[in-house]
């Protein structure tokens, strides 16, 4: 089948006029559809997935997928209930669009508001899990943007199938328009997508580093999301022992692939029970790594590069050198060493005796999130609703003309109504 | 000179860190500082200036620059007291940095916080207003950014005076960290600063149509700002005629090479007064076009594109379709029709009975700008302090670590403290 991707482009960017002014009415009733629709069709979600697990057995075989795509790729009941909760969870959050963030008097009848709206066509492109559609899906929905999905092709049946499951379900929903979802399949259309800048408003990576530095490489588009994952735990002269323990374990073991895993730990080298953390860490069944080689790794695995440092201020200075931006940790007893280090590191997460593995969307309370940000504008750390949207600013008058006001005839007086700032 | 450019980002990068933890009070000192040195050395900067003019009047002669970027260059008395008070409105602003705008307990004892912070390093390129460096220069110190700054070479002597004061006052300012601001002068400059995505995180163009398309096409560093500012008024059948003829001729004429200025105006077919308000526009020294092949266009002239239009939808995808999404406004005494205008037209500001000329972070209140942006990410309007900032993520906590709630041992109670959002 040619598809022609700008045409496809160019209805995502029409459709997202017409989201963008639906009530949170239609959009809850669409995700409570949705969540109804997929509940309703499971055997055949269930089918399809089946299908594809068939063949990527072969794939892992031969040696072509690893056996955790392969985990990723299998819908059990579990993620079934999961996704299913997860669209009714999106449907009970605040609409996210129209909130007033400033409301500004400008003048005698000259008002300023400015309020959220939609950033307009999202362009996400995902790895194997095919969950990511449904929770992507509704966040898109909720947030009223347009969303263009390319997934896997390992899971591409299981895909096809959840997609025309959402799409039944918007086709009932009353006062839905068209062409909000489109998903699309060939690895042509990852690069035809990374050039519609004139339609595709942001992009959102979900999977590995390499399709994330492809994507940053490729494309003019603004990309969201991170490539590295590179986090570290700082253990201060004055850590407790069993904190230091407890968090780097559970940093580097709880799940070991996840970015938020720590990769890198720097012990202070007056700490008194650095002997007893490397056993202790070792028995985890965790690897300890020396060279300074390894200080620009992200293992993935139950591996982790150790060093030394002299200073809270050489720790600082080396997570700001080698950190990718995501997560860092200090364990210290000392609350003054804990605020120099999480003024001076320059991550989007900077956390004091606790996990690095808390950086997530669901922890965080935002309900759901589209991926973690290392980027320095937009969005940072997990992004839910709220780094999907963007801002206007409206003007009420009547009448009125900047001329006034440069020949001294009105003058501003600028009192705030209403603002989010504190 | 031979300059290694990725040393100054570089260094730039080392001075952001210093800079992102200053106090407000050193901040402001540094800020009224400047402005003083300023005012003690106008007499040096006229000078330089005057040889900057002296130099450009023969590129005006041979017709290599134009009259009004050599009215841009030209410093007097007056633009030189903005440029003092400029800096000094921005010393009185509220400090932008380590305002909290969520305080969340995820669980007892575990407390998530999101501040706002500085975004590092921004590369700021301009053209001929040499006032624009003391600007620049105020905000990145009051957002704790460090900058980088290129600017035209027809202001070249102004920019190094100017410069040179702005360091002498910031030598004299306890605490002050060296190297947030560096000024750069080649061409070569430009081409190197795009590359330096490592190191700097946003790229702020001012200046024409051109040089801001150049800058999109050829770096991967967000770049905040706009190309093109192609504005529309529509005139509904309910206008009120006095306030179309006003509003109209005001955004037209009151500074016709502004950003802000209307390029196109789009009539209701049954708007009864359309003849009177061609009439009144014309009077007013405006030409108007009538071709359909204008509605691209963005005049920088008392010129403006005119269309029929049969219906308020039709005004609205016409401005969607040709907009440069920078600001459109509706005239009209119908509530309803301005309702529907607002919520339907994607721009940064869209404004009813208003002129388009109010677009301006000086107007809105903002104390300053950097610019205006018609981004769908990040900041969108005139962009003030605000925009200059992005936040982190901290978490306290006392141990906690994430196996305790995957285990259900634990759970997330997600109680807010403070949230910024109503």
């Amino acid at each position: 089948m040619e598809v022609n991707f700008s045409e496809i482009a160019k209805k995502a960017k029409a459709a997202s006029k017409k989201v963008a002014t639906l009530s949170a009415d239609v959009k809850n009733k669409a995700l409570l559809n949705i969540a109804k629709n997929i509940e309703d069709n499971k055997e055949r979600i269930f089918a399809a997935n089946r299908e594809d697990l068939s063949n990527a057995e072969i794939l892992v075989k031969d040696g072509k997928i690893t056996q955790s795509t392969f985990n990723r790729l299998k819908l059990d009941e579990n993620k079934m209930r999961d996704m299913i909760q997860g669209v009714k969870d999106i449907a009970r959050l605040d609409d996210p669009i129209g909130k007033v963030l400033l409301k500004r008097e400008l003048d005698e009848g000259l008002v300023l508001t400015k309020t959220s709206c939609p950033i307009g066509v999202l362009g996400i492109i995902f790895e194997a899990r095919p969950d990511v559609i449904t929770q992507v899906s509704a966040l898109a929905i909720k947030s009223s943007n347009a969303v263009i999905l390319k997934g896997g092709k390992e899971s591409v049946n299981t895909n096809k199938t959840i997609m025309s499951v959402i799409q039944e379900a918007l086709k009932n929903t009353e006062g839905f328009p068209d062409n909000v979802l489109t998903q699309v399949f060939s690895r042509d259309d990852v690069a035809e997508m990374l050039k519609q800048d004139k339609y595709i408003d942001l992009i959102i990576p979900r999977g590995g580093n390499s399709l994330v530095k492809f994507i940053k490489e490729n494309t003019k588009i603004p990309v969201l999301g991170h490539a590295d994952g590179i986090c570290h735990i700082y253990v201060d002269e004055s850590a407790d022992i069993e904190k230091a323990k407890n968090i780097i374990i559970d940093a580097k073991t709880q799940y070991p692939s996840a970015c938020n895993a720590v990769e890198t730990i720097l012990v202070h080298e007056k700490f008194k029970y650095k002997e007893e953390l490397k056993k202790a860490i070792t028995e985890a069944g965790v690897e300890i790594i020396y060279t300074p080689e390894s200080w620009h790794k992200e293992y993935g695995e139950k591996k982790l590069s150790y060093k030394e440092v002299s200073s809270l201020d050489e720790a600082i200075e080396h997570i700001n050198e080698y950190s990718s931006g995501h997560t860092e940790s200090i364990i210290t007893e000392n609350e003054e060493n804990a605020k120099i280090f999480m003024n001076s590191v320059d991550s989007s997460g900077v956390y004091h005796n606790v996990s690095t593995r808390f950086a997530d969307g669901f922890r965080y309370g935002f309900g759901a999130e589209v991926g973690i940000s290392t980027n320095k504008t937009h969005a940072r750390g997990p992004v839910g609703l709220e780094g999907l949207t963007i801002y206007k600013y409206t003007i009420e008058g009547n009448g009125h003309i900047v001329k006034d006001y440069a020949d001294g005839v009105k003058s501003f007086h600028h009192r705030d109504i209403y603002n989010q700032l504190p």
